[in-house]
């Protein structure tokens, strides 16, 4: 077999066979197929697509290139939870506990963040002590005593996928559903999932700008995960504008509290019961989403949920009293306030300029080499839909000691990130549809 | 300016501009842009193509990647031949000094083969004592004095071309128009030409398979020359079978000899012919083909042309006295018959086939690295609408020490390179069009 026949193949429409597939990934991984062949092959394969079957056997290929963590002994059906990345998204930080509180095992493995999306690690991290990284031993352990552990993924998780998504990146070959469904997918299949519940966002803070595409990346990932024997299920939400108000990692966490105890921002909240009952339903502990909706508002409001968010920091070498006392998390020493120059109604808020101005204020990198300041970050008064008058604060900008420049162009970006209109509007709903194998179910 | 948005804008089917085209090929060549992006750039562009303006600028761009050769010393309108390639084709040999002898000066650079098609200097390094490489000072002074040279190409001609052929060799990215096109025409350019005639070869024989596909390739190459101030015309002609008789060096100088001595092969005569008019009409010592091929024509049976390959032979080494005497040629000791099994008309000849026996004998190379054997080769007995009787001689194969293996694969290529059918047949006309920049003037 020689790789050139293979894109060659590909270039030409053909669909490559589940042997084909592993000789072009096994062979990057190993070095006898070079970048210059994989890059080639990537571009046709924006150009031509794959088919199900291709993208499966990718998935499955990728998956294997490097360690699989096997949850078999832990008890339960393992659900995971993926999101495509969005501006302020600290669902984990709460769902986790929320559903290992209602009795699905979590056993977590997340990333860091980069550019101007954030990470679950590092809004971890500041919470003081929190240890992101575990023994695969210690893993396991803790997930079958406190039914929940959120560390860093570790180790040689989907080597090829690693390789593969750097070289998109630098070639123009990132934008291809069935790479970027085969990439998050050999991820989710490699930490051990049996089940996948997938966050697909969509709007201008997200990759995927239009529900339309988005339907096709979930459709794809939702395809995978019934042919490798992950039931998987997307429910497409909405980025149109940052999730809850705080961006930031300790700004985050501080929220994630609030939400907890039963506080919080509607549509964080909105989004965890969402994301949640379906991951009782996946991981068998809930009938329905109705039933399973039900279970999750009671351990909200019996402080389950908040406990079992102690447990997990306790568990990780975290000082548990953040929980009850949040001025224990990291602060900024400044907040400025970015105010309305008039009067009107919050039309839109750019949540992609929101997350570089928070970025630029140190909460996050701007390449994979920069520290994070874990007070820095962005705080929104107003959301979408809100009425404002001239002089309301619509966003404060929480920041240390930074360069004046970069504070300057934060301002600038926060202030540009809000369109205000004379009329009345209301924001776009949080969840558009939902995508399983059984086909899309719209919602909006 | 960075390669990754320049190959996002071909794969979005943009047009890039003249500067951004030299930053990806001078990167190229300077190592700044990796193959891995040049491939993933090729593969966009086998699948959007390439504008007229972006061609000539990839062009232009590879004539300048390395030495250019100023032919400006050598007086009148110097005029480039180039075929795409076939088997069988000694055109070089004859046309080179029918040309010369017509008063247009021959500055010719030419190639070795590889696979199952031949090259000039291997075809001329079959005449004893003939030298190839000659400096760029002895090439220009026996141009001014003779009218013509012949050498190998020498020096770092399109650097970039070489590097990006490679690539594309390996990368299934061949198969582009535009990339075939900018390929030929920046030797071309590089080597000086002032006017360029392009052989473009149709058919079973041929890269171009197609007549409209040879169209397309042809008005690519002629529109480049259009656009880069070398006038340039392409005549699309049949390699439906071999042309004239002779496969292999030695016997294809011999062949060549023998037509412009006034025998040889109605076929090779009449394309040395037609080539040689256009090249007379663009080098301004002709005003019309008519006057032009009377022109070629007087010279062919005065001796002129015959006298002219003598000078050639001897300004550069060799002996001239094998044009009186062929036999001073090498010959094989071994002249193996392939027999018609039946009666019948000659319907077709693949060249490709009888291409790869006469290689499997020695006359080629299966790697750059090979040693070829002059005397080696195949010559053709019948050719298309012959009739013939069961038992005839089809083709004799010349063959020196040789693996057994070899010589019994190259019998049954010649063997099956014949097929034979009940109905009388005529051959495919020799020339179907002639592209210039006028347009397409179809003869067949």
């Amino acid at each position: 077999m020689r790789a050139v026949d293979l894109i060659r193949k590909k270039r030409d429409g053909g669909e490559l066979t589940p042997d084909e597939i592993a000789f072009l990934i096994r062979g990057y991984v190993e070095g006898t197929v070079p970048d210059y062949q994989m890059s080639a092959w990537a571009m046709a394969v924006v150009w031509r697509g794959m088919t199900p079957a291709e993208t499966a056997s990718l998935t499955l290929e990728m998956a294997r290139s490097g360690d699989q963590v096997d949850l078999g002994p832990i008890e339960g059906i393992k659900v995971d939870k993926h999101s495509t990345g969005g501006v302020g998204d600290k669902t984990t930080i709460l769902l986790a506990p929320l559903v290992a509180s209602a009795g699905v095992p979590v056993a977590k493995m997340s990333g860091r963040g980069l550019g101007h999306t954030g990470g679950t690690i590092d809004k971890l991290e500041s919470i003081p002590g929190f240890r992101v990284e575990l023994s695969r031993e210690q893993f396991l352990e803790q997930v079958s005593r406190h039914g929940l552990a959120v560390i860093s993924q570790s180790g040689n998780i989907t080597p090829a996928d690693k390789l593969l998504y750097g070289l998109r990146d630098v070639t123009a070959t990132v934008e291809s559903i069935p790479l970027i469904a085969s990439s998050i997918m050999s991820k989710k299949i490699a930490a051990g999932a049996d089940a996948i519940v997938l966050d697909v966002k969509v709007g201008g803070g997200a990759f995927m700008k239009t529900l339309d595409e988005a339907i096709s990346l979930a459709e794809a990932m939702v395809r995978i995960g019934t042919d490798v024997g992950r039931e998987t299920i997307a429910v497409l939400t909405s980025m149109d504008q940052p999730l809850g108000l705080a961006i930031g990692n300790a700004l985050e966490v501080r929220e994630a509290i609030e939400t907890l105890k039963g506080g919080g921002p509607a549509d964080l909240k909105e989004l965890c019961l969402t994301l949640g009952a379906h991951m009782l339903v996946l991981g068998g502990v809930a009938d329905d989403e109705t039933s399973a909706r039900a279970k999750l508002e009671e351990r909200l409001s019996s402080g389950y949920a908040l406990k079992k968010l102690k447990e997990l920091i306790a568990a990780q070498g975290g000082s548990p009293s953040v929980v009850d006392n949040p001025a224990m998390l990291p602060s900024a020493s400044r907040v400025l306030e970015v105010k309305a120059e008039e009067s009107g109604y919050v039309s839109g808020i750019e949540a992609e300029r929101l997350g570089i101005a928070a970025m630029l204020l140190g909460a996050g990198r701007e390449t994979k080499a920069d520290a994070i300041d874990p007070a820095a970050g962005v705080v929104l008064r107003r959301k979408v839909g809100d009425e404002v008058a001239a002089g309301d604060v619509l966003a404060e900008l929480h920041v240390n000691e930074r360069p004046q420049a970069r504070i300057e162009e934060a301002l600038r970006l926060a202030r540009e990130a809000f369109r205000l209109q004379s009329r009345p509007c209301r924001p776009e709903p949080l969840v558009y549809a939902i995508v399983s194998a059984e086909g899309v179910r719209r919602l909006a």
